[in-house]
């Protein structure tokens, strides 16, 4: 089912998701579309819209029940199917991303962390040990890995992007502000957070 | 004429300028449609469409000045009116955020962080100073800031926000994975790296 659902509507069940985690863990039974349209700032009926897409039926007057409301966007966005990932760079973000533990409940779960620089080689971040680049093909070997978080610095980006997808990589997901060339067959994700902040900036008319 | 454009156009212009910046770095004067879309894998039409939408015109069989273009997007995204923030949370992702020296070119300037640590108050990263949370009102003031980006631990998300916003900022962009609640007129924006990841599984069935 999730293949039928607009890149805007898996964001929107993801952030639904969010609320409903916070409401469950408050032992909160039931949660109306109002309620969520009002915490979001979007339309209502556009979450109701998005409510039935995924099949989960409301009562009249009481609203959806929160668990099962959180079990179906589990279900259709496959939080229970772990991919398993490698962080490329173990600076600020790749650190940030390998300790964001939230991840987990999602699927992703990161298994370790690459860099070359000698002094962060070795070391544990929450458990996740860094290793060397140079040896990343063994350890994709080993852990079974196709996919990469990549958070080096712009100028090495594309670089590093060759060498990991020569090691066995298919699937990047790009913190790098560059656009990376790669053969097809290779699928990068532009993480885009500028983009992100100008969205914020248009649709507030911040200026 | 950057709020008749989509969120997705939005993203798509962000992306073609980070093209339009590498090109231009190294000295090529003309870009095709059909490179932008192999480069960023999407349709040549949407990318014909997006540009003529910005009212940029091409010429026949050469393609798109590279410098008119990159030009006209930062006109109509606004990347020359600066825009100045706080960073709330000098953590890894904070300092990695405070660190991102792109933001600067699309008018994003950080002004400071704001902890609530000791051991982080008064430390300087990038040239930009970590300060006491508690004295946050009056800073506010001084630098005329009315932006902050949220990157604190979830559990004290809400609060932190709350005191925020009762010391004058009125928009979040929100790296903290939980939806705040906040009085109607303070304005959020929910970063939701969770929801980019399953966006991109969902897109390319990675599973």
């Amino acid at each position: 089912m999730k293949n039928s659902l607009s890149q805007r509507a898996i964001v929107r069940l993801t952030q639904y998701h969010t609320i409903l985690r916070d409401y469950a863990k408050k032992n909160i039974e039931y949660i109306t579309s109002s309620s969520i349209s009002k915490l979001l700032e979007i339309d209502e009926t556009q979450v109701r819209k998005d409510v039935k897409s995924i099949n989960c039926k409301g009562k009249c007057k009481v609203g959806y029940s929160v668990l099962e409301l959180k079990n179906i966007i589990e279900e259709v966005l496959d939080y229970k199917v772990v991919k398993r990932a490698y962080v490329i760079g173990a600076g600020n973000l790749g650190t940030a991303l390998a300790k964001y533990s939230k991840f987990n409940d999602y699927g992703l779960e990161i298994c370790g962390l690459f860099d070359v620089d000698l002094n962060k080689i070795g070391k544990i971040i929450d458990g996740k040990q860094v290793y060397d680049l140079k040896f990343i093909k063994e350890h994709i070997k080993k852990d079974k890995i196709n996919i990469a978080i990549l958070t080096t610095p712009n100028k090495v980006a594309q670089e590093v992007a060759e060498f990991i997808v020569d090691s066995g990589i298919k699937y990047i997901w790009n913190f790098a502000p560059t656009i990376l060339n790669l053969p097809s067959g290779i699928h990068v994700w532009h993480e885009n957070l500028i983009g992100s902040f100008l969205q914020f900036c248009a649709i507030e008319n911040i200026s």
